[in-house]
């Protein structure tokens, strides 16, 4: 398998960070089902870890822009990072 | 505090089931963050996350429209509650 | 053909001016692009006309919701009213 | 004001054609309104033009990406380049 050098290690403490607090809301949502919390409650819970998880994919979609896709340029790799990216933002918008 | 009757009662181990699946790919995530895989493996499983996210929100969101909307319909509530829906919907969108 | 009621009659004249400034938002954009203007400036654009759209359906969507689907608790119709709603807003999702 | 070179040339007619249609997509949902049309077939056309209007900014995104983002490498505009196409990227997720 190819290997791809990954452009986010300059924000690996950050995304990690994120995705712990993360982890920890998604614990907290299974708690609110097991008490039977007010559905309200319950979604507004669920908008907010997705759009925390928008913003960790944000910050990886920008350092993959910046490093992967830009270093792609004039290679033979150039357009297959432009169809990547492009694939990633429609999933983005889903 | 005004005491709330949740809607999902029947769909609670589906949704429990579902969030514990969330929360073991939170995990790989974090796995791949710390291994440093390629972004693009990266990002195809939060935007997986975000829509199975999306779906448990739906799930919820259509017990809580049936049940406690639909039940405020002619009481002092309901333009409460369709206000409530509304916001909800809202954050959904971003 | 069975005939619906629409909910959203009295606020026909504020989603028509809306409609009339998307449309007239549409042209100014085609007008850019005949134009060769920057991406950026179009892109802006074209973000803001959706915005614009997703608020008239919102407002749809509220009167909707307060009017048939509220209308239909306890109807054969229910069932029929909370999927159509459900499908409308994962629609929205997109 | 600096002058922008526009990336989308190669792609202006197949833009336009899209536009066109769309803006009389917009009109069609004008008339809806204007004769009381059923909400939810209102909402269903209002959402295929989103879609409509997301696919042309796609396109547009695309060639912008190719073009003046990707041409930026290197140069003192590759960090503006880069945060304008990430605060596009997050109005079209909204």
């Amino acid at each position: 398998m190819e290997h791809h050098q990954c452009s986010y290690l300059n924000k690996k403490e950050n995304i990690k960070v994120r995705l712990s607090r993360i982890e920890g809301q998604i614990k907290g949502i299974e708690k609110m089902i097991e008490e039977g919390k007010y559905c309200v409650d319950v979604l507004n819970q669920i908008a907010a870890v997705r759009a925390a998880l928008k913003k960790v994919g944000l910050i990886i979609l920008r350092e993959h822009t910046k490093g992967c896709v830009l270093n792609s340029k004039g290679t033979r790799k150039e357009e297959e990072k432009i169809n990547e990216l492009m694939e990633l933002i429609e999933k983005f918008l889903k």
